[in-house]
């Protein structure tokens, strides 16, 4: 673990190694940027005396570009480990504890795709008992549909439970009421700092180019609107109402130290994506596909793993593969026990990865509650 | 019609009871709103003196709502059917034919349904011979999904041909290649002017508080990719390499005179949406069902409704139905014939609808032309 003067709590998930991007207010001022370092944000348009980070987004640096990234990054780290720069620092440091977090992006498109083959197995094998697990094309292109960009809400902001159309049972009519099926999805999301051209793909070599950082996303999912309505056009109002992030991006160039080689794929990939820990498919190859046909990417592009879910049953990362459904039930640290959601209740999603220098860099949280429905 | 001092051809689509929205450049200066009107476009910056319009995109302008529309469009037809303000309208003019048109709006959420009975009859008869033509869903809720927003490219644009997944037979592992099923989707296209609340469901009746106007939208599609990439997430890359707009937006209020009872629906929409010509399902149901769930409108979205047919081959709005999916072919006037889009076609669409003081409103031309695919 790099050394900083500042003193940082030893459970602290930002440390110097991870200087996560975030927008905060307080302190009497609107929306800017920050990086979080230990309990403390530090605020970047009066460290480093640069008006790109007095917005209330993250979308006109990372315009700029990775160089400008990783060069804005050193001299972040250069200001917290040489004593030189203390009283500028500590001139722009303002607790965590007390400021607001905002959503750090202005969302431009948003991709959700369905990359964890424990995940699409244990829902194969709900929705199709008998049949086969996965789709035919499953194993020869990352799955991914576009979700609603302009419902993506930062951490903590109240979730209401979505209404719509659902059958209460098979073959009968639908009826319009609140989802009785409220689940969540623990998942990876990456945001596209730098676009690309239309018409010319993307290569999986080219991510680092591309993907600025890393947050964790609660894919909030009302399974029974969702069932409903999902064919032939996929899911659509079961997801749209609401899609939670966590509000600190942490930077790719942190997560140098968790990279790993993915899983097998059978049959290999085609050629336009040459070959994540357990995920089937890399977020390099899921930036592929989705500019394969020439579809271009814009700053503040959103693409989520989909499910994070591990073999095990302690890695699944929804409600409907650990209650097969509804069928059985989750039981709570209170002692309570779950099916789904219910009006009330608070979900909290973390995320963490080895640090380059040692120990682990923490993604923070992604948290929602659930309000009764509207009306 | 209404009269106006301003000379105007009489097969001009634009008359004063139109009076279309878009953005243009040219004279040396930059991208900004204007009206058009007959074969010129006026400069409402200029015109109008508000700053709101010395902008790229109509964006700002459609956040004022819809009280701040119908007043500037009651200026603008003041201007040019009152005489005396003859020279600061004169002085505003420029040809369209000089005038380089943009994207008329920053696109935020772009949805697309599929709302016309005929076309979803058609494919479902292409697709599933023998079995039921319409999913069980169909005539219970208009049927969409979430399509790219960064992609949509203003008329003229020219498209290149995508590359992408497709079974050359059935049962045949996939190759990665150009699009051998290139197709053309004939649209309209609803646009937000005013945004809505996340948590709050929209009802049919205030469709008129939100919606700004209506574009020509082709929804290109590459039908092979699509065919391969569908179950179970619905269309992807299959349509989100391009989708064209027209340039001019055709105002909400200058269609009063186009409204027209929606067909009988059967059974009759659950009460979340109380009750297109043809269409099976309207925008404002479309609106409605959007936000059902709670899921909020901004500004700049987007939604079309689907393939527009009828129930006659005349009526046909992609190449898809035309030809039973490539079984026959479509003659065209110079007496070649396609199954699917060649490279160096263009496509060019229009829509007309009645006025309301008589004669017909033009919603100008959305088109483009096929390239070959990148690489």
């Amino acid at each position: 673990v790099t050394d900083t003067w500042l003193s940082i709590p030893d459970a602290s998930p930002f440390s110097v190694d991870n200087l996560p991007w975030g927008v905060f207010s307080g302190g009497g001022r609107g929306p800017r940027v920050g990086v979080a370092i230990g309990d403390h944000v530090l605020d970047l348009a009066g460290a480093l005396d640069d008006d790109v980070f007095a917005r209330p987004s993250l979308n006109a640096f990372m315009a700029r570009g990775p160089a400008a990234w990783t060069r804005t990054r050193e001299q972040i780290q250069d200001l917290l480990t040489g004593t030189s720069h203390h009283d500028i620092v500590v001139a722009q440091l303002s607790p965590i504890a007390d400021a607001t977090l905002h959503l750090p992006i202005e969302v431009a498109d948003y991709v959700d795709f369905f990359s964890s083959i424990h995940h699409a197995e244990n829902l194969g094998r709900i929705f199709r008992p008998g049949g086969e697990a996965l789709s035919p094309n499953w194993r020869h292109l990352p799955a991914g549909y576009h979700g609603r960009a302009g419902t993506i809400v930062v951490s903590g902001t109240p979730i209401v439970r979505p209404s719509g159309q659902r059958q209460l049972a098979p073959a009968e009519p639908p009826t319009y009421g609140p989802s009785l099926r409220l689940d969540i999805e623990a998942e990876i999301g990456f945001i596209v700092g730098r676009g690309s051209t239309l018409g010319q793909p993307v290569p999986t070599d080219a991510f680092a180019d591309h993907v600025f950082g890393v947050v964790v996303i609660n894919d909030w999912s009302a399974r029974d609107i969702q069932a409903w309505e999902s064919a032939p056009l996929g899911p659509f109002l079961g997801k749209s109402f609401a899609t939670s992030m966590s509000p600190w991006v942490v930077p790719l160039d942190a997560l140098a130290g968790a990279r790993v080689q993915p899983p097998a794929q059978d049959p290999p990939p085609l050629p336009y994506r040459p070959p994540f820990a357990g995920m089937y498919w890399t977020p390099a190859q899921q930036l592929a596909h989705l500019t394969a046909n020439g579809a271009s990417v814009r700053t503040g592009d959103v693409f989520a793993s989909g499910t994070v879910s591990g073999l095990q049953r302690s890695e699944w990362g929804s409600l409907i593969e650990l209650t097969e459904n509804g069928v059985s039930s989750v039981k709570l640290a209170d002692g309570s026990v779950r099916t789904f959601l219910d009006d009330g209740d608070t979900v909290a999603i973390s995320a963490s990865a080895p640090a380059l220098h040692g120990g682990r860099l923490g993604f923070g949280e992604v948290t929602g509650t659930i309000l009764p429905p509207f009306g």
